[in-house]
Formats: C-alpha cells, sequence, structure tokens
C-alpha cells in the first residue's frame, strides 16, 4: 500500500516574468499554479501516493486553472467555490540574475476565508498522514484554526502529522509566527524545517542542537532541509546526513517542496529512514533542474533513471 | 494656450493574456499598466496638453512601473508611496473571441487607501479642468471622500469639473452606485457616460432624453459614448451627433478614455463643441487600432494623418 | 441524469504551426493534444456528461501528455500502453491564410495496433450511448474490428450507436470507404455527416434526400452539419434545420465534433431534438471562437452567457 | 523551354515590428530579407523560370543571410561584397491597424556604391528578360548608371526589357523621378506602374488614357496595377482587364512584385496576355495571404490549388 | 582543389521543446531539420568542400525544407521524390536539464524505402570520399542494401570510404547492429567511433586498444570521439591525441558530425592527420556553442578567428 | 547635493538578436536604445543625480523612443530633431555562445551631423560634471568640434571634464583615435579607459605604468576597467586597487558604463575615492546580471540589497 496523504492550505496562480530583468524591459509574463501543500500533494502523487488537498478557491478562471492542473496530477481537490472572494495571486520576478522577488495578492483571497468547517474529518481520519505548512495560520485566523482543527482531528484518528515550518516573512514577523509554529511542532510527527525557521522555535544553533532541540518538543522525526548542502535528519533519536546531488540548478524555488513530498512518500510506504532521505533528496534535487515550483518533480521512474550514464537518448 | 487637467483615481498593473483562449492552453501573459484616469491623463498630454494625477502606489515593481510610464507620457504624478499596501493589479483574459473578462486584484490596494488628505489643493486650483471618474468612489470611503473633496475644492476655485460615470459592476451594485453618481454629475460641467450609465442616474429613454435629464441635473455638457455608433452630445442645449469612424478594430477597450481625452484636450483649448466631438471621437477611433487600453492614443500629428490615402508609408 | 459515453479511436499529438506561412519562414510550433473521438468526449464532460475513452497510447511523451489532459478534463482514458509503439502524430500548418494541410504520422502507431480485444464490453454495456467515428476503421484491421466489436455489444446490450462519418482523405480512397461506412450507418443509431460524406454512402442529393436515404440504412436520427449554414437534421422522420450562430471565427476545425458532443449531451439528457440541435450549434459555435481543435468547447455556464450582450466583463 | 530572367538592384535585411502597435510597448521584431528585384526574381523562380541578381552586398551577417536565402529559392546571385560599406537595412513598423511605416538604411549601402562595371553583359545578352526598377536609380549616380548600362545592353542584344516604376517617395521627389522614370519607359518592352506611379510619367488621366500615353512612349505592353481593383492592361494595343482574386487578406505589402512576377514568367513561358495577367493576378493575390514581401509568392502546384474546395486538407 | 564528399541517408523535419521541461507545461516547440549525413556534408560545405547527399524525401512541407536548408548550405540533394511515403520526423525533448530524449517517426518514411538503385554509381565513381553512417543500415533492408552498393561502387574506383559507427539504441539492439557496423569498418579508409560504439565491433578495452583492433579490420585511420575529453586517433600507424577546446556549451548534439565534417575536409584538402584532427576538433567546439545539430558549424573564417582576443567586435 | 551632469553624444536604437545562434536560424530580435553616454546618463539618474544629455534624433519612431526612455529614467534630452537625417541604429548578434557583433547604422545620422552649435553653453557651465567619450569624435568633423567645444566651455566655467576614451575599432583607426582621445586627456579632469585604450595615447605597460602616463598628460583622476579583473585608480598621485565582485553575468556590455556612472555620482556627491571606486564596481557587476547596455544599472537602494543573504524575497 502506498498511502494516502491529505494536505490543506491555499493554491494560487502563479504570474512569474518569463525573463531576468527589470519589469519596465521584461512584460513577458506566463501563468501557472502553486501553493506549498499542493506542491506536496503533487510530489507524493507522482510518487504513487494517493493525496487529497482541502482548501476555497474564488469562482475565477485561475481558480478553474488550479483544479484542472490537479484533476490532471491526480491530486483530488476537496475544494468550496467562493462566489464572492477571488482565487489568490502570486507575482514571481527576477530583477536581476541575483535576485527572485515572490508577492502576494492574496489578502482578501477565497483561501484566506477558509474556517475549521472546511476541514473534512473524515477524510483525515482515514488518511495516513496529514500535512501542514506554517503558511496557512499566517493567512488569518480562519485558515489558522482550519489547521488546528485539522491537527485535531489527525491526532484524535491515528492519523500522522506532518509540518513544513515555511515561515514567510511577508506574512507575519518573526515574533508572531514562532509561538504559532512551535505549537504546531509539539503537535506533529515529523517536522520539516531550515536552520532559519528552525530557530524561530528553538534556541539557534548547529544542525544536531536545533534537531534534537525540535525532536525535544515532541515529534520523532525532524528533518533539516539545508539547500545545496543536503539535508540532516534527527529520527528516532538517531543522526542521518545526506549530501545533496550535484545537479544542473535551472530553479531552486519548490526544492524544499519536493524533498518534503520524497521523504513523506517513503515514510507512508513504509520505507526505512536512509530510504526516506535519498528519495527527498533526489526529488529536492530533481525540482531544481527544471522552471516551476512543482513542473519538476520526479516519478518513480525518474528516480531509476537518475544516474544513468547516457543524457542523450536516441 | 493648451491646458492643465488634474486627475485622481487608481492606476494598476494590468496582466493580459496574449491570446485568445482558454487560461489552461494560453500561459503566455504580458504586463502593462492602466487606470481610466491616467488612460485620460495620457491621452491629454499627447495631443500636448498638461496632465497631472494624484493618487498612491504600493512600493514595488508595479508601482515603479506605473511611475516610469507615466514619466514616459509627460503625465505628472503626484504620488504618495505606501510602504504596507501593494499597488493594485488588474488580469484581462479573453477566453474566445466573443468574451474579454477583466478581473481585479485592488481591495486592500495602495489606491484603496487614498483619502481626502492626498487631495493637492494648490494644483487644483490651479488647474484648468478637474477629471474624476465613477471608479474611485467605488473603491472605498477613503477614496470616494477624496473624490468629493477635490470636486469641492475645483467648485471653490473656479476649476472646471469633469466626471465619467465609468460604472463598473464587479465593484458596487447598480442600487449602490445610483446616488453616488448622481451626486457627482450634479456638481459637474461636463458629464460623459455611455446610455446604460446614463440609466443608473435619470430615467432611461432614447439618447436625447437620457442627456437632457442629465443636464437638467447641473452639467452643460452631456456627452454620450455609442461605442461603435459614435457620440451624441447636448451642449449648452445643442445636440451634436457625431458617427464613430470607421477603422480596422484591434481592442475596444480604452475607448472612452480615450474619446473623454480628446474632449478634454479640445474643451482646454477653447475649441468650438463640433471640434471636441471630433478631435473625441478620432482618438476613440485611433485607440481601437492597437493593442492595449491608451496605448494606441493620439498625437496632434497622428490626427493630421489619419485620412491620408496610402496606408504603406516608404 | 446527465449520461455515460463511450467512445473508441485514435488520439494523438498535435503540433500546428504557429503563424500562417511556409514553414521555411514559420519555424515557431505549439504542442497540444486532438483526436475527433476525445474531442467529442471531452464536449460531453464540459457540458456535464460522464465520458469515457478506449485506446492505445506509446510509451512516451506524447502518451503522458494526451492522458493528462483526459484527466484534467475529466475524461476516463481506458489505455493501454504500447511500449514498441509510438503515440501518433499530427502535424497542422497553414502554408498562407488559405490553406490548412493537417498530416499524420500515425502508421505503426500504438492506437493503430488496437484490436478487438481492446474493448471493454462492461463499459460499453452499461454505458448509455456509444460513440465511433469513420476514422478508426480506416486506421488498420485490428482498429476496424475494434469497432465492430464495440458496435455488436453496444447493440446487444441496447447501448445507442453514434457514428459520425469523419471521411479522411489522407486514410483511404473514397471507394474504400464507402462500404465500410455504410455499414457502420446500418448499425447505428444516430448518424452525424457532411453532406459529401453522406454522398460516400448514399446517393448524392439535397439536404433532405441524404438524410432521407442515410435513415433509410437504419438510423432514427441524421443530422447533417453544414459548416456556417448550420445544420438539418431528421430525427424520427421530422425534420429540423437550424441556422449556424454568427461569431467571430477564429478556428473552425473541431466545430464538427463539438457539434457531436453539444447533440449527443443533450440526447443521454432526455431533451428533445429541437434542443439537442440547439445546443449542438452552439457548441460548433463555441469552438469556433477559439484555437484548437477542442479547446474553445463549452461548458453549461459558457452556453447560459452566449448572448449576454456585454461582451467586456469587469 | 521556361526563360531567364536577370535583375538588378538592392536588397536589404528587413527588420520589422512582429505586432501592430507602437514601438515603445512593442519591441519584438523579426528579420528577413526584401527587394523589389529579388522578390520578382524569387517569384519567377518559384513558377520554374531561371533567375540572375546582380548587385552588391556588404561583408557581414544581412549579406550572408540574402544570399542564403536566394541560394534556397534557386535565384543566381551575382554580388560583389563590399567590404568597406554594410548591407542596406530596412524597418518596418506597424504603429496602428491603419498604417505601415517602412524606412531605410541604406544610404551609403554597398548596393548603393553599385556601378555601370558591376552589370554582366553576358549574363544580360544571354537572358530572355532584364527586369529593372525606378527604385535603383533613385540610390546614386552608381546604381542609375548601372541600371541605364544594363538596358543599353539589353536592347543591343534583342533581350526584352521590363520596367516596373515603383516610385518611392523616401528616395526622391516627384520632381526628380518623372523624367528618369520617364527614359526608363521609353527604352522599355513591357512597363508595371501604378495609376500615380504613372501620372509621374505621363499626364493623369483614367486607366486607358494612363496605359495608351505610356506605351506611346515605346513600350507594347503597360500593365496597371490597380491592388484590391486587379489590373488594366494594354498589351499590342489591346486593352485586358482582370479583377482581383478575393482572398484573405494578411499582408498587402509585395503584391506588386508577385503580379510582375507572375506576369514575367508567362511572357517568358510565350502565353497569351490573358493568360499573362490570370497568373500575375493569383500571384499576387497569393502575396496578400501570407506575411512577407516574397514569402508567400506562388509555385505552379499552389497555382493548381487555388480555387479547389476544402481549404482543410487532411 | 577541396575535395568532393558524396554521403547517403535519411534526414529528417526535427521538432524540438524550446524549453527545458515536460512538455506538459513547455508547449513551444520549433521546427529545423537534421541528419547524421547531411550534418557532415553541411559542415563539409562551410569549409569549402563540395558535398552531394543521396536519399528520399516525401512529398511535404518537411521534404521541401530540407531541399530548400541544403541549397542554401551549398549541399547538392540527389534526392528521389516518394509520394507514398512521408518525410521522416525527430522530436527533441529536454524534460529536465539532466536529459535529452530524442525520438523518431521514421518508420515507413521515404528515406526507409531507399534501395541499392537509389545510389548514384556516376558521382560516388568521381568523388573523393564517401561517408556513410551506422544508422543507415538500421533503417530496413534496402536502406542497408543502398548503404553497401554505395561502399562497393567507392571500393571499386578508388573512391575512400568513410564510416561513423553511430549507433542508435533505438533503432537496433546491440548484437544487431555488431556484425553489421563490423562489415562497415572492414571495408573503410577511415573510422569514427565513441568508445562505446567501437565496443560493439571489437573487444572493449582503452582508447589504443580499441583503436588498434579497429584498425586491424581494415581501416588506416580510426578516429575516436571523445566528448569533452577531446580525440584519439590512429592513423597510418600513428597515435594522435588532441584535447578538447574550452568552450561555453550551449548544445552537444551535433557536437561529432561537425568533428567529422572538420576531418574529412582536411583529409581531402590532403592535410597531415594533426591538421586534421585539429580543425575536427575546432568544429567540433563550434558546435557546441549554439543551438542545434548543425546550426553553429565553422566557415573557414570562424575557424581563423577563434582564438582573437576580443568577443565583443564593434 | 546630488551633482549635475551634462554628457553629449549620439544614442541609437538597439535591435538584438534574441536567441544566440546565426541570424539564418534566428530571427527573433528585441528593440531597445543604447548610447554610451546615455547610459552613463541613466546610471547617474538611478543613483540620485540630475543628469542632462546633448545630441540629436531623427524625426522617426526610433527618435521618439529614445525620448520616451530617458524621460522615463529622469534624464533631460536637449535634443535637435533632423527631419532630413535618420536616428542612427545598432545591430547585435551573437553567431555562438563566443562571440557578441556590433554593427552600427550611424554614417548620415541625424547626431553624426550635431556640431558646436547644438552645445548649450548653459547648460555645461552651471554643470557639476561634463562627461564626453572617444566615440562622438569618431562620427564626424561635426560631432568632434561639438565635443572640443563642450569641453572648451566647460574648462572655462570650471565644470569638471570626465573622459571615457571608449575606442571603436569600426569607426576609426589607432592612428587616427590616438592624438584626438590624447587631446582629450590632456583636458580632462577624470579618465576612464581599458588598458588597451589606454595603449592608444601612452606608451604600453603595466597598470601603473599605464596610469601614471595618462595622469602625466594631465588629468588628476585616472581609472582604469580592467572587466571581470575589476579596476586600477590613480586619483591625485594615490593608487587604489579594487577587486571585481562574484555576480552571476548575464551580459557584460555596458558594464564600463555602468562602473563610469557609479564613480562619477560618487565623485559629484563629494564622496571619497575608495567609495567612488566601490560603487564603481557595485554598478559594474549590477549591469552585468541584467540583459541589456543599460537596464540592469542600479539605484541607491539596490547597492543596499547587494550582499543581503536570501535571494529569494517573499
Ligand atoms: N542547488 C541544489 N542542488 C541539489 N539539490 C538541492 C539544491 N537546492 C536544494 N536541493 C535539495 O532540495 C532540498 C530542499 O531544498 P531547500 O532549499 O533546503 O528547501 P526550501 O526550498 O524549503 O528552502 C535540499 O535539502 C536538497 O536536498
Ligand atoms: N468599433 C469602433 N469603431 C470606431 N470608433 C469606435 C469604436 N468603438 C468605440 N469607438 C469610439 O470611441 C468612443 C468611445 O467608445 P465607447 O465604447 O462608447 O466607450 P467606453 O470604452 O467608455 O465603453 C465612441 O464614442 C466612438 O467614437
Ligand atoms: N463559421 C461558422 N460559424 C458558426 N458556426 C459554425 C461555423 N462553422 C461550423 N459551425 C457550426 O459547427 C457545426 C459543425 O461544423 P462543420 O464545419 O459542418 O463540421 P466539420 O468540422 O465536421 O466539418 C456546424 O453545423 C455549425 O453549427
Ligand atoms: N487586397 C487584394 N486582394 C487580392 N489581390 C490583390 C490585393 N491587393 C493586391 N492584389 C493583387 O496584386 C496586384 C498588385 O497589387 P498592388 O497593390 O496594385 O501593387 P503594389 O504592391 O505594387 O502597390 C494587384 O493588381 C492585384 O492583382
Ligand atoms: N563539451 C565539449 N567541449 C568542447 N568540445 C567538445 C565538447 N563535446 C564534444 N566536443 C568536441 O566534439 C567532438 C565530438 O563530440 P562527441 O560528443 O565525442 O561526439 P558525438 O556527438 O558523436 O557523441 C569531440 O571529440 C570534441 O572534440
Ligand atoms: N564579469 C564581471 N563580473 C563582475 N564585474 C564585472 C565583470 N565585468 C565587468 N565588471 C565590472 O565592470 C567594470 C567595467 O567593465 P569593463 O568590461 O572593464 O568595461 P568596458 O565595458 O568599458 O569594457 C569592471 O571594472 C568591473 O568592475
Amino acid at each position: 500500500m502506498s498511502g494516502h496523504l491529505v494536505t490543506a492550505g491555499e493554491t494560487m496562480a502563479l504570474i512569474a516574468a518569463v525573463q531576468v530583468g527589470s519589469l519596465a524591459s521584461n512584460r513577458d509574463m506566463r501563468l501557472s499554479v502553486a501553493g506549498a501543500e499542493t506542491n506536496v500533494a503533487i510530489g507524493v502523487a507522482r510518487l504513487g501516493g494517493r493525496a487529497t488537498w482541502i482548501s476555497r478557491l474564488g469562482n475565477d478562471g485561475f481558480g478553474e486553472l488550479i483544479q484542472r492542473e490537479l484533476r490532471a496530477e491526480r491530486v483530488e481537490a476537496l475544494v468550496q467555490i467562493d462566489t464572492g472572494r477571488p482565487t489568490g495571486l502570486m507575482i514571481k520576478e527576477r530583477p536581476n540574475a541575483m535576485r527572485t522577488h515572490v508577492r502576494y495578492y492574496r489578502s482578501g483571497s477565497a483561501a484566506s476565508a477558509m474556517t475549521a468547517f472546511d476541514v473534512d474529518s473524515e477524510t483525515i481520519a482515514a488518511a495516513d498522514v496529514l500535512h501542514v505548512t506554517g503558511i496557512t495560520p499566517a493567512l488569518g485566523p480562519g485558515p489558522a484554526s482550519a489547521v488546528q482543527h485539522a491537527v485535531d482531528i489527525a491526532r484524535q484518528h491515528g492519523t500522522r502529522v506532518s509540518v513544513d515550518l515555511n515561515y514567510r516573512s511577508s506574512l507575519w514577523s518573526r515574533e508572531d509566527a514562532g509561538p504559532v509554529l512551535k505549537h504546531l511542532v509539539e503537535r506533529a510527527d515529523a517536522v520539516f524545517a531550515g536552520p532559519e525557521e528552525a530557530a524561530l522555535v528553538v534556541p539557534d544553533g548547529h544542525h544536531e542542537e536545533l534537531a534534537r532541540s525540535l525532536s525535544g518538543l515532541g515529534p520523532d522525526q525532524v528533518i533539516l532541509k539545508l539547500g545545496g548542502d543536503g539535508a540532516y535528519a534527527l529520527v528516532d533519536g538517531q543522526p542521518h546526513t545526506l549530501a545533496a546531488l550535484s545537479v544542473p540548478v535551472v530553479d531552486t524555488v519548490g526544492a524544499g517542496d519536493a524533498f518534503v513530498a520524497g521523504y513523506l512518500a517513503e515514510w507512508m510506504a513504509a520505507e526505512p529512514p536512509a530510504q526516506r532521505l535519498r528519495t527527498a533528496v533526489t526529488a529536492g534535487a530533481f525540482a531544481c533542474t527544471a522552471l516551476g515550483d512543482w513542473e519538476g518533480l520526479p516519478t518513480r521512474e525518474d528516480l531509476r533513471t537518475l544516474g544513468s550514464p547516457d543524457s542523450v537518448q536516441r
């Protein structure tokens, strides 16, 4: 059995500048969709798992596009259509080759009006893992309560809880985020974080210290995402480190979600920690080799071909 | 003397789908900027007038782009930068060749936080014409009071007042809009409206009835924009009709603003009503022959060349 | 109840030149997918029906893309993956504004190896309508037997049979096609054809003659598609004519499939003939207003908005 | 035998704005090559004739591109490479859907330094037709003498002389052009002109008057190109009129050269005047149905398929 | 004297995805043409040699495009038009930055129906070098016999024979390929191979072993292409090694053909082995610095400028 | 006070190939504007200084575009419109990843007809710095006298003189350039040069020797631009060296102008030499991280954010 993941959060239309350069001289943009939770859900579905996403969308072309893409990716969408609010929107711009700016048009969005009532208890109760992120509580009191409620249900029914801290500085301050994220960590089974994010919840320190402190708050599994340096994990008290794979990097945005998807797919498939990390790191690497937040996520077959010698197949 | 126009309102980034078709299969989009008031201001500036625009913008790439375009078009921008709110955004999509959908991401925008305090009294007092639209009062109480305050100042200092009703059904209901627009009409010298818009304020009827009713509320000049049918005007009680020019139509959005710009430029230049209308109708036609809400607006030289026989110049 | 349509046939990757002009100076192309049967299936699904498609695909990127698009469009694909044969491919080119050339790379394709064994009897038996086209029998003996077998099953189980003649001159001659198409007509409940296609099966004549002759072979419903002239139908002996809707035409390819989808969706929903034709003609018109063979197919909501007065919605 | 055409003149790189609209908001451009004489030469070669072009090019990428395209089109290029002068360049812009602006960067170009010494006497002497235009004499004294010298050689050796007046107002005034063009007409066997161009040389009048006056100067064949109205010809004293074909018009630039190519190809093939005009008018129509000055020129096979009923071939 | 190369094989239309990424989110493609043998022929022609290519093409736009490009590149095409079979087609896709997939639509193509009768004996007898590849025998019995026949003729008339093993795993198995390639090697004067390809014919080993074994089968010249590691050659028993040039790599596909073209051009020009290799390695490097299988091939002038200090010329 | 820079010279339309590769297979081009002097002026304006540019432009779309961009960038343009001459044009092509070709269509341009009379004495007299380049004297006697006259005025009125040698080999020979550039150096306060350019004026040597020799001719400040190696400066006899910043390089064209702008902005702001160089080197680095000759020039805020840790801001 490959497992069933449920997640909840906001997914938005994503309009990204096609070229590097100032907006004044680079007017070509490209539409896609993105959201940390659906990125993970798509990643799990591509690896053969079942994935369900709970949210709200506007009654507009962007909402339809999101649902269409999720159907295409085999993610089940349990979605309320909010006829009075628009689907959230994200603008991605690269003024020069050193910088990526992501700006949100999500205040007042359909998903920001999500509440605990949107959370489908039966689905969560029947799932293997509930995955939530630290983005959703920052969207407003409704979404915050939805996340807490989902975690409550999961814990009551033995559904394992996975949390990615995913701190977004444009949504809330480090001071506001800290206690909320801590509360999530305390009730999670698995926690994913970058070192800076970990330091919002526990005292700063080197990787092992951060992981041990986080684990001390509750979760058996703490996995630190280290970008180009790979990952450090503490699973049932055992440390694991894995270097990143060396790949031609096209776009690193989404690597973290790919990593989480890889880890969770293997965890649900009852693979041992080393294998979870291996798939996580490989999925993270794959995500870096194509444009887009989730478009480069690997399938099982992709995982197999990575490392085959000849890059041109004909 | 060519006259000085002052206007106030919201201008947004405009991201438009490049191709006709559903968003799912047409992901290419293009960034520009648009706003009814700056469309008019640009139109006046291209025709040789002076134009000033009062508003708020976010501290972001879109805000910079708007300011850059206005400088390029010689429109003076009296703008507050609101570091806590984003610049408004507009999405334009053509699901098929029969439909254009315009959706706004402007609730909570910088310009929606505009207030009467943003209105620069001296600039308005010294100007020849103040031009406002029925869009701004729909953006919130702050913008509504800004418009009313601007009109008050204009009337106190003998600056003529121009109003384009510009009803936007996605911003407010016909019921909410009616009395507000009526109040604006009562205090205007010149009013522009489509027949349906006019019927928000006065009893429905044929063109002359609508115009007479509107004029009865105060304004000396009532100009009905009739799309491909041209225009009907009642100026100092005298009726004028002018057919639209026959041109290859590329994009009709913005024709109304072009028309208003043409009319106001000639009014400020003390041209007689027939000439005002002629330039209005020509400017409206020009705007239809190029993509974009204002990009096709004519210069004085363009007005001269329209009607020259040979379309290929070499 | 909205009904369940089953269909079988080949769907291909479609690579179309972006611009009108010779290939030498127009190298930009665009990838999508198309096939007469899935065009109809998508059309039915968009109108709220259930649609299932039976076929074979290659184990390649094109096959994945087809499956992805069908999931996105809610069409169920009962598909065998043929690891030894490629997914079929179609090239569309417009050397000038007067001509469209469609060329096929489908000989030896996965779907051309389809056989009667691919046909899922239970699915057909349980469906409301089986829809097949005159293209599939032209793909080879396997596909021909698959179509005949599917029709056999349908007739045995009381599933109604719909046939669109869809003659393709590049696949077979008029002589070869005639008897095969005739055999299909004889066993169909509803037949769709253009006048030239009808004349492959029955003696040429004016619309009523053609329809009466076709109906004389068996089917209760004969519907002639007349392009810009609309449609002529003979249903239970009663003639119906309906003019085409006047719309801005962007691409007429696919109008016929849209028409069929509209008709079948209403037939399955037990709507009377006049309503079937009305939806058929409207769907055909919609398909003409956007690029692509199926991308412009309408939803129920689209049908409602057609005819609403204002084309710019904001 | 299909005949051998020789021509001489300037061909340039052509950079055209991709979209209709002001340069400020339409920065995408596309590179091709164009020149009235090579347009005609390509047209003749596509219709099965042999064509040779005499000119100068710069030692640069544009010059290479021109030679490459001519090889591709089977036009022989007798070209001197001028290492000290650039290949000429032409900019085409469509500020709106009503206007096309063509501007030249050809003063000081390689071809403007052409002289009588560049003219290959043997080639002209052995050819069936020499075709020259009224553009070349406007490029400077060298090109003017080259044209005159070419005509001298042709007349001495019995090579028939074809002249297209092709008046370009940006190169010289009507006053300067008149006598030069008249001198060309006097020594031509066939003359092509628009009515306005004809009036540079003979007194203005209706079509027949213009043609008779031109013919009175020497040429047996005078063909007036009338754009969307077709053509009027006076051949050996006999009048011929032919309406334009009704086609979907994409770009009319180059229609005149296509017309000339069609006429000359048939003249060289000894076809009677009616057939010359028929091919001329068809070639002109074809040229209008694709972008580019020569890209839409027809082959013999294209001429055959025009008029076939079904525009979608599959 | 610069020499005359004859080659025979299949050239196809090549449609390549413009962007790296999955087909689902990267629909833009670009059309060009490619084939190992014409790549070499173009390379030789650009270096000043004469090159002739023997093959079959379909009666379609792709076949015309191929002929047009070859004319443009000064390669003579001795081509039969097969009205019943299409021109072959190749799809190139880069799902991520690590992988290039090339898939063929060439089974049943015009060139796959090539036979020994297509081979023009006189042309081969009069040429300096016949170049064939290991691709053609894999296309079917007809092409295989065409290659063998061409080699026979060459050997009879003293035309030197060059073979590039060019193993394509999607066309045949290593087992099937081995003996056929061995037979070609035995009758060649010069053999080009990658180390893995060499090991299809002779026992695996290090570069010198592979080269000596291959040379033992007959050819005086064995040249191993080593990608980014340059080349190893054994010419008349003498070993030569040359490192690759360090260049900014854009697309390595086609480097091997460029290398072969460089080598053969110098061999035909009677340059010594070291110079042959130098030009080969330089041509291979050039090919890597531009997109496309042959578009980056150098001219003699390009060879001269490589190594000039300033990369921006103005 | 931030200072006022005046500069004079030619600015052109710039049409650049979008892709790397030969023109034959890369026809997409993109229009912008560029000129060494306005690049510097824009750089100074972005850093908060005032900048004025003196020149001539044609009465055409390119001239309008240049003026529009300069308004957008807050550079004042004192421009004569020359109705008889075109605006200059520059073509940028990258035949492969190793080479950039820049070719000019500026002979006979409006700016090449500039004379000493175009120079506005009052503006120069009132400015803080006059900046000129070695390009302008190469455009013809008029521009040469304009530059000399501008320098005369500056020296008379105590306006400091900055010179960038900017040798362009396509405009004049090293022999012609040497004495003219030397004369400029002798009368400058600050001189910018690459080492090769310096060697046109003084004996070749290592960086310090070159700088000391140049300084010996008059200027207190000599700054050598060393590309990827940073810069060497001799200011008031004191040597300064600064390494280049390590950035992802997209396009190095324009780095020199950015460097000069950074230096001059700080010099006018009375910053010490070390700070001038720091800003110069940072501006040069910024210019390399975006496409275009000036588009990547930094603002003061950009200077601040460089070096901030997180490259993705959200
Ligand atoms: N440049 C890279 N090269 C290879 N793998 C990477 C790279 N960047 C990230 N990854 C992989 O993706 C994982 C998550 O990336 P990271 O940047 O840490 O997450 P986030 O996107 O959440 O900031 C890393 O642990 C690593 O395994
Ligand atoms: N299709 C058209 N052809 C020519 N002129 C037009 C066309 N549409 C609009 N115009 C001109 O522009 C003016 C304003 O257009 P209209 O559509 O009435 O305004 P709005 O954009 O405010 O709805 C019209 O009065 C007419 O003069
Ligand atoms: N130009 C058009 N305008 C409006 N409707 C059209 C047009 N062309 C086709 N249709 C509609 O689509 C239907 C099917 O189109 P048709 O061209 O007859 O089918 P096919 O694509 O099978 O040849 C027509 O019956 C008509 O209702
Ligand atoms: N709109 C059109 N429709 C059909 N044929 C046209 C059209 N315009 C031109 N042609 C054909 O091309 C010929 C030459 O076109 P014309 O515009 O007169 O030449 P020129 O390009 O030299 O001005 C015409 O005589 C006519 O036959
Ligand atoms: N990355 C590279 N950099 C420089 N030169 C290269 C590179 N790759 C290939 N080459 C040159 O091209 C030649 C052929 O390339 P190779 O990849 O071995 O051939 P093939 O395309 O047949 O596999 C090499 O011998 C080398 O000289
Ligand atoms: N590759 C690079 N990386 C970082 N900075 C650079 C690079 N190239 C140039 N620069 C900066 O820009 C400055 C000017 O560049 P340079 O190439 O010397 O000028 P120019 O464009 O006049 O030839 C250099 O002094 C350096 O500070």
